[in-house]
C-alpha cells in the first residue's frame, strides 16, 4: 500500500454529517491499493475498551491516481470518534487514525468529529433535489408587451447579432406568455438572470434593488408571473448583485457628488477623492476597472443590512423561491453567512446557488450556499464532448474530483450547465454538430446534480460569447430545431419520473480512453439506470456486466429497444456518438 | 516523482493571507522527491498572456512521509490566480493547479483565491506572540485571606493529598500576594480556571456567571488583582464555561421547578419532563451523565444573547485580556463566530483560546479562536521525553504534523503544554527524573508557540492526574525546587529577550532515531539560536552544520560554554539528558 496516497481529514467533505445522527465520512487511497475499507466508531466519552461499532466503507469513485471510499456512521451518538482499518490487496493490515497510519491500532490514535449540532447539519431544499432549471436572460426570450420596449429596439429576428448595446424588447410578460411551453418543456424552475432596474441590457449593474425594470414590466406582472409560475409546479430564481451595484445606485451617486462627505462613502472602496470615473475609476470595481460597477463593502454592517433588506422584501412580498448570487466568491463568507440565515428563516426551502467558476468548496461547507454553478462540470464535458480534447479516462476522473471536493448535498444539486449567458453556446462549441451536442445533453440531463439549461438551447440556438451568446429567442416553429426539442423534453420527462436518475448515485460502469465509450449507472434504492455513450465518429460494440441491474431483458428508453441479458451481460453496439438510456422495464421507460 | 503524494488545496492552512495583500500557500510532496518548488500567480481578471510573477517556495518542514513547501505571494492584487511549478530531483518539471497535476502547464489550469477581504485576514494579538503563561488554580495557589476559606478547608501542606471533594482555601487575594513572584518568575499572563460562583473546588459548574465565587473573593479583589498584575505587565485570562452551566444555575433551577413551563426549558437539551436529576438525568449534560453539568443550547438566540452579555461584562468592567474556552468542541461554530466578534470589537487585542484535544483546525481558520490548548503538543512531548514512546524521527514527524494542520497565526501563539489541572504532572509522568524533565522543559522553552506553564511545575511539584494534579501549592522555600525555579526563570528570561525564540521560524537541524539527539534551529531576521538535546541516557557527540549561523563561535547560554566553529561546524559532546541553547553572542545568551 502507498502510504504516501491515503487521506483523510476529519472535516470538509471527508467528514460531515448528513442528518444529525450520520456522520459520512471519506478516504482516499491509492487506486488499486485497497482491498477493505472499514470505520469504527464510539462516543468519544466511551472508554478504550468499550465496544464500538463498525462500518464497511464502499468504493464510491475513482480518479487517474485514486480510490475514493465512504461510510455512513449511523450515531447512537452525537459525539464521535472513529479510526480506519484498511486492508491492502495484499493483505496487509493498516489503522487511520488522528496521530497516522499505523500497523497498531493504539498508535493510530482516533480521529474526533466533536459534536453534530442539529443546526450545523448542511441541508439543501428537496425540491431541488428532483429539479430542472431553466435559465432565462429576460431581455431576450421572449417580448410580450410592445408597449415597454426600449427605445432603438432591434427587430426579433432569427438572424439577429446582438452587440454589446443592443435591446430587443423580451420582458416578464414574455415569460407569462411562455409558461405552458416552459411547463410542456417540463422544467420545474426558472432562473432570471437580473430583472431589477439598470441601463444595460443585462442588468447586472443595479440602479435600484427595490424596483422591476419597466422595460421588463411593474411590480404586479412580476407578482403575476410568479404566481403563474408556481400554479404550474415551476419555482422562480433571482440573481443577486450584491458584489457591486451600478454607477446609477442612489448611494454611489451620493459619493459622486458629495465626494468625503457623502454618508455613502464607506458602502464603497474608494481610493481617493473626488472620486472620478475617467479616464480611470478610483474606487474598486467589478472586474478590470469597470467604472459602472463599483464594488460593495459588503463588511460594512449598514451595507450588510441594506442588501439583506433587499432579499427579506423580494422574498417575502413576491415569494420566490431562491437567490442565483453574482461573483458571489468575491463577497466576504460572513455575508453570504448571514445571508443564509436570513433567507433560510424565511424560507427553509429557498435554495441558493452562486456564482463560482472554480473549486467552491469554501462556500459549500454548510454554512453559506446549497450550490454553484458548476462551471467544473462544465468544462469537462465540453472538453470530453465537444473539442474532444480529453479521453474517457480523464473526462470520468475530472467529474470524480469535481463530485469528491464537495459534500453529498451540495452536489445533489449542483447546476450542471452547458452554457450560460457568459459563454459560447454549446452546440457552437460542437461545431454545431448536433449529434456531439446531443449526447452531451444527454450526458447532462442523466449526471448527478441539477440540470441547467440555458433558453433557446433545446431549439438549436448557436452563438459565440457575449454578446453573440444572448441572441433573441426563435420561437419561430419552422426556424426551430422540433427533433431536439422533442428529445429534451423526452430526457426531462424521464429524468423527473425516475429517482435513479435525479437522486441516485453515481458509478462509473465501464470506459474506454481508446474507444471513447464511457458507462455509468445511477442508482436509487431498487431502482437502476444504465448509459452508455459512444463518444466517438465510429460504431463501437461493448459488453457490459449487468449482473446487479436484475431483469432478463433492458430497456433502451431512447430507441425503444429490448436488450437482452446473456449471463448476465449485455452486449451493445452504438453507432457513432449514440447514447442509451438502459431502464429495467418498459414501464420505466415509458415514464 | 510520487504523483500521489503531491497535495495542494485552495484553503485552509495551504492557503492563507497573512495580511491583505500576502497570501501564504503551501505544497506537500513525497519526502525528497522535489529539487524546487515554485509558484506563478497574477490577477484573476490578467490575461493568460500576461506576465504575472513568481515566488519561489522553500521547505520548511517534513515528516516522516513528506516535505512541505510554502511561498508567500506578495499581492499587488486581491483577486489572485496561481499555478505550482515543481522540479523533482531527476529534472522532470511539472505544473499543479486547480485541474491536475500535468507536464503541461495549460492542462494543470490555475488555483484561483478568490479575493482576499481584510476583515477575514486571521490576526492573532501581537502580545500573544511573545508571551508566556502561567495556569492558575486559584483553589490551590495560594490562601491570602483566610476569612474566606470554606467551610471544612483542609490544611495547606506539601503532602496535602486532595480528593474530589477538598477545600484549601485558595484566593484571589493569595494570587495578588504572590504577583511579585510571577513578575520575577518572568511569565506574560495568567490564565485562571473558572472564579465564578459555583459549589465544587473546580467551578466548572457556575452557578451564577455574574458573581467571582465568595470563596475567591470580592469584585473588588478580582478588580485589583487585574489592575496590579496589568501594572506588572501580566495579562489575565478567565475561563468561560459556554458549553453548559452548573445545575444550580438560575435558569435550570427554574426547569427543575417549573418543568415544561419554564420559560428557560429551551436553553437546554430537555429529553422529557419533568426534569430529574436521579439516578439518571433526561436531560444531556457534559460528558457521561454529569447531572450537575445541564449542556447549555447555545444555538438559542436567547442562551447565546446571554452568554454574550456574559462576555461583554467581564471585558468592560475588568479589563481583562481574553478567554480559554473550556469544551470549546462541543459548542456550535456560529456561537463562536459571533463570540470572537463581540470579543475583537471590545478589544482587538485579547485573546482566545479553545480547549480541544484533537485537531482543531475547524475552529482555527480565523473566524473562531487565536489559539487551542496544544494538547497534540504535549501528547508528542510526552512520549519522547517522559514514556520514550516514540524516537526522534517520529518526534519530530508529529510537531510537523500538529503545525502543518493550522495556519501560521495560530501556531504562533498555540499554548503548548506539559500538564494541566486535567492530566498527571509531567515530572510524575517522568518518573520524577528531574534531568528528563528538565529536557522537556527547554524543548516546551524554545518551541514555536506560547508556554503554558501548571502552577507548581516550576519548583517540582509531582501528582497524578485529578485530583493529584492539583495539589496545594508549595511555597515553603525549602521544599521548593530552587534549581528548578532558577532553571525555568532563566529560560523565560531568555526565551522573552529572544525573538528568534519567540517569534523565529522552526526548521529541523539534527536528528537521529538511534541515539535520541535532537536539534532545532530557531530564526528571526539576523538572529539565529540553535538547540541540541540529548534524549538518551548516554553521552553523545554529534557535529552540526553551522554556516548559516555565522560567528566564529557559539554561545551555550545554559552553561556559559564558548563553542568553537570550525569549517563551518561545531562539534559539541552532551552528558545524558543535557541540553544546549546555542547563540550567537555572549551578549545575547546574558539576556
Amino acid at each position: 500500500m502507498m502510504k504516501e496516497a491515503v487521506y483523510h481529514r476529519p472535516g470538509g467533505p471527508f467528514a460531515y454529517p448528513v442528518t444529525p445522527r450520520q456522520l459520512r465520512v471519506r478516504l482516499r487511497a491509492k487506486k488499486g491499493d485497497l482491498d477493505a475499507c472499514r470505520v469504527w466508531c464510539a462516543d468519544r466519552y466511551a472508554g478504550d475498551k468499550e465496544e464500538g461499532s463498525w462500518t464497511v466503507c464502499q468504493k464510491v469513485a475513482s480518479d487517474q491516481l485514486f480510490d475514493y471510499f465512504e461510510g455512513l456512521i449511523p450515531g447512537e451518538t452525537r459525539r464521535i470518534k472513529y479510526v480506519f482499518h484498511l486492508r491492502d490487496v495484499s493483505g496487509e493490515e493498516w489503522w487511520l487514525g488522528e496521530t497516522g497510519l499505523e500497523k497498531e491500532r493504539k498508535e493510530a490514535g482516533v480521529f474526533q468529529y466533536a459534536y453534530i449540532h442539529p443546526t450545523e447539519v448542511f441541508m439543501t431544499p428537496e425540491w431541488a433535489k428532483d429539479g430542472v432549471v431553466y435559465q432565462i436572460f429576460p431581455e431576450r426570450f421572449h417580448n410580450g408587451d410592445k408597449s415597454n420596449d426600449p427605445r432603438g429596439a432591434e427587430p426579433w429576428t432569427a438572424d439577429a447579432r446582438p452587440r454589446h448595446d443592443s435591446f430587443y424588447g423580451g420582458d416578464l410578460q414574455g415569460v407569462i406568455d411562455r409558461l405552458p411551453y416552459l411547463e410542456q418543456l417540463g422544467i420545474s424552475a426558472i432562473y432570471f438572470t437580473p430583472i431589477f432596474l439598470s441601463p444595460s441590457h443585462h442588468k447586472y449593474d443595479t440602479a435600484d434593488y427595490y424596483q422591476i425594470d419597466p422595460q421588463f414590466g411593474e411590480m404586479s406582472t412580476f407578482k403575476e408571473l410568479v404566481r403563474e409560475a408556481h400554479r404550474r409546479g415551476i419555482k422562480v430564481i433571482l440573481d443577486a448583485v450584491f458584489n457591486h451595484s451600478g454607477d446609477q445606485f442612489f448611494a454611489f451617486q451620493d459619493v459622486l457628488k458629495y465626494g468625503e462627505r457623502s454618508r455613502y462613502k464607506d458602502w464603497f472602496h474608494i481610493d481617493s477623492f473626488p472620486v472620478v470615473q475617467e479616464p480611470e475609476p478610483n474606487y474598486e470595481t467589478f472586474a478590470n476597472q469597470v467604472a459602472t460597477m463599483p464594488k460593495l463593502r459588503t463588511e460594512h454592517p449598514e451595507v450588510r443590512e441594506y442588501l439583506l433588506q433587499i432579499v427579506r422584501f423580494w422574498m417575502t412580498e413576491t415569494g420566490i423561491d431562491g437567490w442565483r448570487l453574482d461573483v458571489a466568491n468575491e463577497v466576504d463568507h460572513q455575508f453570504w453567512r448571514d445571508f443564509r440565515k436570513v433567507v433560510k428563516e424565511i424560507n427553509p426551502e429557498a435554495l441558493i446557488v452562486g456564482e463560482i467558476w472554480h473549486d467552491a468548496s469554501a462556500w459549500l461547507e454548510g454554512d453559506q450556499f446549497d450550490s454553484v454553478m458548476n462551471y467544473l462540470f462544465r468544462e469537462s464535458v465540453l472538453r470530453f464532448f465537444a473539442t474532444g480534447e480529453i479521453d474517457a479516462s480523464r473526462f470520468d476522473a475530472e467529474l470524480t474530483r469535481a463530485r469528491m471536493i464537495y459534500k453529498e448535498q451540495a452536489v445533489q444539486v449542483m447546476w450542471n450547465l452547458l452554457d450560460s449567458h457568459d459563454t459560447e453556446r454549446f452546440l457552437t462549441s460542437c461545431d454545431e454538430s448536433l449529434e456531439k451536442f446531443r449526447l452531451a445533453v444527454l450526458f447532462q440531463l442523466t449526471y448527478v446534480g441539477t440540470p441547467l439549461i440555458y433558453y433557446g438551447d433545446e431549439v438549436g440556438m448557436t452563438g459565440k460569447t457575449d454578446p453573440d451568446c444572448r441572441r433573441p429567442m426563435i420561437w419561430d416553429e419552422k426556424l426551430q430545431n422540433k427533433q431536439l426539442l422533442a428529445y429534451y423534453r423526452r430526457l426531462i420527462s424521464i429524468r423527473r419520473n425516475s429517482k435513479a436518475l435525479s437522486r441516485g448515485s453515481y458509478r462509473t460502469w465501464h470506459l474506454d480512453p481508446n474507444t471513447g465509450v464511457y458507462a455509468y449507472v445511477r442508482q436509487y434504492g431498487r431502482e437502476t439506470v444504465g448509459v452508455v455513450l459512444n463518444n466517438s465518429n465510429e460504431k463501437r460494440a461493448v459488453r457490459l456486466d449487468v449482473a446487479w441491474f436484475g431483469p432478463e431483458y433492458l430497456v433502451d428508453a431512447l430507441r425503444g429497444d429490448l436488450i437482452q441479458v446473456n449471463q448476465s451481460q449485455i452486449h451493445v453496439e452504438l453507432a457513432p456518438y449514440q447514447g442509451m438510456l438502459l431502464m429495467q422495464s418498459i414501464e420505466q421507460s415509458l415514464s
